[in-house]
């Protein structure tokens, strides 16, 4: 087929502008109703839209805005994420077109319709999910159809090689690297800090990148970065390493598992767990972060995310088959979640709970350092540091002579230097309303509780639990102090433990 | 549960301005990351708030923005969609909150898990839908569950229903209300005009709502206006159904089905066609407009949305049987959707087409005088204005005499005068390649081309077919014509015509 080309030059581009619009991981772009692209690419709101700027390419939604006070005419404003993924400048040219089809969404389709996905399906779909070309209701179609039809175990191999695929991937200079998780949902559960010390103070290597918190009151990244810096970068963190052979650092800046992010912050919104997705996403970073041995804890409870010991079970032998199938040893605990962990709710508070384990303090945490000790016995047993069935009374042992307290100090000052966790200057008791035994706490509406009073943007902010369950209390005893910076989060917090009695019950 | 309450006013209000930012259905609101309420409130991009405004309440995805040059502080900016729903005025204080869950969502994960809805569980799924409620990655994960496992026919009828029960219902003076709808998919199918004025001139009542196109070169309503006002509201639509006994107007003034354009947008993006929600669909929308009586158009086709005369048969048994649960009588005719009907293709291009036809133009379009007359047939049977097997020879005579042509400009008159469709001032031949026999028309990409020449937005932009399947072409000889209004236009549809040969397929 031919066509007449008549003479006409389309004045395709616009000049770039950077909104500072923050839009989570969807990239935005947005462009003037009246705007000559929007015309002559016939480009209406939502529709989606291929950015071009230099060699880079990005997919993006388009919003569109009327007059003149957003956007001057032959500009388009980018969202954030456009912005990085894109790499412009202030006033570049960038070209906009209509998107072309994503290929991978037939794979979906079909996966919508019963069909199983094979490993090039997997890996085109999660390509194109870290490229940004999917939008959320792209990935929500995804993560539906395969919470329908869950994931068969073919499946969550492949999927979990895709994920490591499509991010970095770090190496180490020993044969036996250990790494420690907790599949999460338990506030304060912050052994991570404790069980590093211990296993690099007995002479194991535990390169440890944590993420901060996406739904929950603190991550372990945003608690250790009120004990030291944490934002380093593969070269300072392989320093540390070396020098100690630990660290506990945010990990940011290495790109590990990329998708399983954008992935989390879709099934939190639907709230759909599937287990497939937890699997393929706790052993592909673990696996792209170049562990040989994993410790997983599992928290069981009615609030937390595993709610029966049967259903602990089956996730525990899915996740070490799968594992296995990486080389990867992974050896899961099931542990007490029918109540948060240690005193300390939100990133200080939390810190400070890890410093009395560590220093041995009179009023330390006991939950809190039984835990530890456990986790990391069995990661130095996993380790070959210690006999099987001794691990956690070394584990006890450097922590009470100090090994653990000096190697946490060493690593902290190796990672830039060692801070004192800071404090809130608004307190305010939530009390209980009459006298009885503590029967219940409720996991979720705790991390709520603390959300509400700043955690963990405020690093100060969140709870200090007073009380455990089978605890007696008399009417008008506190339960918890709620710490916070400003008088209005204060209240917000306030405001919701009064409106949900549940958040702590008890019985006469 | 008591706690104490401390001196504290947190000032949650924002004062509202209005952002002019078109964003399709979903709401947005922009706050700025320093924003006072988003500390207290715990907020981050993306989250779901919950707006007040006076007695209205409006759920939002929050959207952040740094620095000082889209938002002061103190305000937040709102998208035209949380701006209309919410119908404050320019520096109204607006209180932002979290938003509460949204209860019915647990039914749709039910619905994942593979559990069947009954009428109230979507009837809270719909009525949230239809307030704004769910976002794309709730209304994704409804959809996406609902082809994973097709709906039922209960749920069908449930279906229907709860969208019925969602928008406004007409009512009319009369025991038969005559309908007409196509299900789509075949550009330049535009035969309501024409089957209205035969319709009318026999005597029956068709007061015809109709959609502006949605992502088609043309929406009946498009082309109608066109020829004629047709941004009518109720009081106006029915003066010129009790004068006239027919009309046809933008469904837009009345909100007839209104969850349907939600679900629509969605169901598109993804690219999944679920054969329930066409026909709760279709039929809701034909049920709230009190129609007595539908004649529907299922074209059948390799590209069109039916593809085999079989699914067509399935379809249009279970629209009839759904239709006939709530008292509407049905009648499905499968017609050819193998290529476009008549010449043009967009807005004005149609309406030329129909307009010949309705004044017995030597040159008129014969396919489509024959599929109107054929529809206007089963409907002047369906009506009873006329006996079984005589409806298309009534039909073929009340337009050959010019009954049908003195009805509809006086339709037109009564909508607020008759108009002549504009002529796009550029045009240029797509041409064949070599010589032979016109094999395919692809509708779908025949359609793109439409829409890249600038319509349905430009009413002259389209296309002006010159061949039909069959036709003996010889290489130079031109296809069609693109019409537009700028050179930059053109130019697209041109580049888009010659990358894709498929468009029109000849075999030597």
């Amino acid at each position: 087929m031919s066509s007449a080309t008549p003479d006409f030059t389309a004045p395709a581009t616009l000049k770039a502008r950077r909104l500072r619009l923050f839009t989570q991981h969807e990239s935005i772009i947005v462009m003037r109703t009246d705007c000559h692209v929007c015309r002559s690419e016939g480009l209406s709101a939502r529709a989606r839209v291929l950015l071009i700027a230099g060699d880079r390419q990005v997919h993006a939604t388009l919003f569109q805005v009327e007059g003149d006070d957003l956007i001057a005419p032959g500009e388009a404003a980018l969202s954030e994420e456009t912005w990085r993924l894109l790499g412009a400048g202030e006033g570049d040219p960038i070209l906009v077109r209509h998107a072309p089809a994503l290929a991978s969404m037939a794979s979906v389709r079909r996966r919508i319709y019963g069909n199983r996905l094979d490993e090039p399906a997997l890996q085109a779909i999660v390509t194109d999910v870290v490229a940004g070309r999917y939008t959320n209701v792209h990935l929500a179609a995804f993560l539906t159809a395969t919470s329908a039809l869950p994931f068969d175990e073919a499946e969550i191999v492949a999927l979990t090689q895709a994920m490591v695929d499509a991010g970095d991937r770090l190496s180490w200079r020993t044969t036996t690297v250990i790494d420690k998780h907790c599949i999460g949902g338990l506030p304060g559960n912050r052994t991570t800090p404790i069980v590093v010390a211990i296993v690099a103070a007995c002479g194991l290597v535990a390169p440890k990148t944590s993420s901060r918190a996406i739904t929950s009151p603190a991550g372990t990244a945003d608690t250790m970065e009120t004990l030291a810096p944490v934002d380093l970068d593969l070269a300072a963190m392989r320093r540390v390493v070396e020098a100690e052979g630990g660290c506990v650092v945010w990990g940011g800046a290495v790109r590990l598992s990329p998708a399983d992010d954008i992935f989390i912050r879709v099934e939190r919104v639907l709230d759909v767990d599937t287990e497939g997705q937890l699997i393929a996403s706790v052993l592909s970073k673990k696996i792209a972060a170049g562990s040989t041995h994993v410790v997983l804890d599992i928290p069981v409870g009615p609030t937390a995310k595993v709610r029966s010991a049967d259903a602990g079970e089956r996730l525990a032998e899915r996740l070490s088959s799968t594992a296995a199938r990486f080389g990867l040893v992974a050896r899961c605990i099931q542990t007490d979640g029918s109540q948060p962990v240690g005193r300390g709710i939100g990133p200080a508070l939390e810190a400070i709970d890890v410093l009395a384990v560590l220093q041995g303090h009179p009023d330390a945490p006991q939950d809190l350092r039984r835990r530890a000790c456990m986790l990391a016995g069995v990661a130095l047993e996993l380790g070959g540091a210690v006999a099987n069935g001794e691990g956690e009374a070394l584990a006890d042992a450097v922590l009470a002579d100090g090994r653990a307290w000096t190697k946490f100090q060493k690593i902290c000052e190796a990672q830039g230097g060692m801070r004192t966790p800071p404090r809130a200057p608004l307190q305010a008791p939530v009390s209980a309303s009459r006298s009885g035994r503590v029967i219940h706490m409720n996991n979720r509406k705790i991390a709520t509780l603390a959300k509400l009073a700043g955690a963990p943007d405020v690093k100060a902010a969140g709870l200090s639990l007073n009380v455990r369950l089978g605890d007696e209390v008399a009417a008008g005893d506190p339960f918890l102090f709620v710490h916070a910076e400003t008088a209005g989060e204060l209240g917000y917090a306030l405001d919701y433990a009064n409106a949900n009695p549940d958040l702590i019950e008890i019985e006469a």
